[in-house]
């Protein structure tokens, strides 16, 4: 095992109705001007924007609001969000959504509370030194992005998407009610659940310094959400296990399942930010389309972290050789996928990329990795493409 | 499942020298003035007080000391520290220890920011609005006092023990490196192993509102706590599972193992604490000799709940009656605390308690919980004094 840093502040509060207390909350961590960043319209159609502006005037704060964050949420906002933050005197963000309302909302607070331009962050050339207090009304369950150090913000400029990292941006508070997400499209609840077990997943699929502790929590967050994505198939209001799905989500990304690995390998991860970026498909659905084929060719490389997945995870019978139970984890998964409607490859991703663009992309995705990436297997560009090609 | 609030805002350090960082993190969380709190002086035997000391001159950072915190840390230390505090105007409390250590800190802490006798927020006749800050470097995996929210005290007039709960005590960071844990007698690294899992299993075993995901998790760390524990009585040097036994202590206090559940039911911490307050014995063999007879007393009010811990974490065939099978969890939990060499009695614990003892300790018990605690069964007087003597 290696040395780690388990460092989760974001109070969580959870249940019903909570969305109630967000001015209390925005109060204790001394906000009084506050942007309301939210996404397409959703939150404004079911009714959650006019509870919270209720609540906020009651309560005597003010606020702005900017829409408009869409799914890879687009750096021309996060310059808009600032601009208006800055004119406006903003010492506090809300972010109503899901990952692209919170991830836009991170990066707009790094460009507040930071001089120079906030896309340096995200191409690595500087660190931010702090952000906006940030804080968030869920209504997706996926990203973890509630919880999390991470925002990926995507460049129209090249089409680059690029995450930044930093304890900064991890938001005050959360609040999550899983009602909130019960209106969602049944495509992107099954999405949700896909990025929240790749989330885990990616930490599991390592070369060492697993602990035994983070695989046994590890290993029951991914068996949960299996279980529970099947239930939301046929049961989309099922409270229980949107509450589930809800809370393995915040879990799955806030650091709990990677303590004492050696980071992860995020290899899947960054396979699809580049899909991503250039065809602009939902983030989840990107990552199953893009699992099978990255599985398939590493699992050699790290066969007794895929057998032990296959058994534990997946509970594929203990018998035959190591190869054997190890591929069968990954049809076992690649059926769970279908099973809840997400795609296998890009096809079924509703991509048909040409070789110029899948080697556009391997390129792409090895300039943002400086080379090489991975842990399961280090990946080079020839790797990269030979997955992709594998996935069409 | 119930609405839950889970905030964890302790930074963790984790890993071997993690020590070294003290003063940078002290510094990070704006300590200028240091108490350097701890116990009986084995710190100063081992050698750690001498690197703190050095690391924290080295940065400039001015401190005092106080030992003398015990198990069933004692009022009037607690007195005396806060005394001291407000004298040397200091601003930032380091726990140097296990729990003893931590718990009194935070009671110092709480009675240097707030007026007052700090005694009434433990019997409950005023709540604390604010402490110290508090940092910590643990040397004993036990009471997960480094990231809860929890600080119990005894008052010696009476041997009353109680706690208190508040957010304004959840240290500002814990360093945790398992190396220092290595010199405990194998009879204190036993009793914090049992003080984990019942600090899990007094959020697991309740009459409802639990969460697929908590319950997983919950599992989780105890089938990996079990694991480790038999390791540390062969292999006390094993460094990854004095690891796996210190990272899981954290997690089990933190609130993790408690998320969507009724608040848990703490009737074996209630119970203990009066046989801990009386006798002066070390918390987790106190645990391990009453859980025994409480479990017995209370299973078939909680059977369902019984009897998956029976089959899910103590691998209990899942065959026969439902009782059949909770029984045996029990038993295979006993035969677990005989195999690290823990009492699953009053006498084992070296207890040998009058009638009059007995009467006397379930009437305060009955008391400190206004008549009447518990979730997997609510009990009495009468019933704490049937478990009392169950157990004797």
């Amino acid at each position: 095992m290696f040395e780690f840093k388990y460092y989760t502040p974001t109070k969580v509060i959870f249940g019903k109705n909570t969305e109630t207390k967000v001015a209390d909350l925005i109060k204790e961590f001394g906000g009084k001007k506050v942007l309301i960043h939210y996404g397409k319209g959703s939150v404004i159609r079911s009714g959650l924007m006019q509870k919270v502006t209720d609540t906020l005037d009651a309560a005597g704060i003010s606020y702005i609001s900017l829409g408009g964050a869409v799914p890879n949420p687009r750096l021309s906002l996060v310059y808009e969000g600032i601009d208006l933050c800055k004119k406006e005197g903003v010492d506090f963000i809300l972010a109503l959504g899901g990952g692209s309302a919170i991830d836009s909302a991170k990066a707009i607070g790094y460009g507040v509370a930071n001089e120079g331009d906030v896309w340096d962050f995200y191409v690595g050339k500087r660190k931010p030194k702090g952000c906006l207090p940030i804080g968030v009304i869920l209504t997706i369950a996926a990203t973890g992005s509630e919880m999390s150090d991470s925002s990926v913000i995507t460049n129209e400029e090249g089409l680059f998407k690029r995450g930044c990292n930093s304890d900064y941006c991890r938001p005050k508070f959360a609040i999550m009610n899983p009602e909130l997400t019960m209106t969602l499209p049944d495509y992107q609840t099954a999405c949700g659940c896909a990025d929240i077990m790749m989330h885990t997943m990616e930490r599991y699929f390592t070369q060492g310094g697993n602990m035994e502790i983070t695989d046994a929590l590890a290993e029951g967050l991914l068996k949960t959400v299996i279980k529970n994505a099947k239930i939301l198939v046929k049961e989309p209001k099922n409270y229980d296990a949107r509450a589930e799905i809800m809370w393995a989500g915040s879990l799955a990304h806030n650091g709990l399942t990677g303590c004492g690995s050696d980071g992860g390998d995020w290899s899947p991860h960054k396979l699809e930010h580049e899909i991503g970026g250039m065809f602009d498909i939902a983030h989840g659905a990107g990552l199953a389309a893009v699992w099978g084929s990255w599985a398939r060719y590493v699992y050699k490389d790290c066969l007794m972290r895929f057998k032990r997945f296959a058994v534990n995870v997946m509970e594929v019978e203990n018998s035959g050789s190591d190869e054997e139970i190890a591929l069968k984890g990954i049809e076992a998964m690649e059926a769970f996928y279908r099973e809840i409607n997400m795609p296998t490859n890009l096809r079924e991703l509703g991509v048909n990329a040409t070789d110029e663009q899948l080697s556009e992309i391997a390129h792409k995705c090895a300039i943002g990795v400086s080379g090489e990436t991975g842990s399961a297997k280090r990946l080079k560009e020839k790797d990269m493409l030979a997955i992709y090609t594998a996935c069409r």
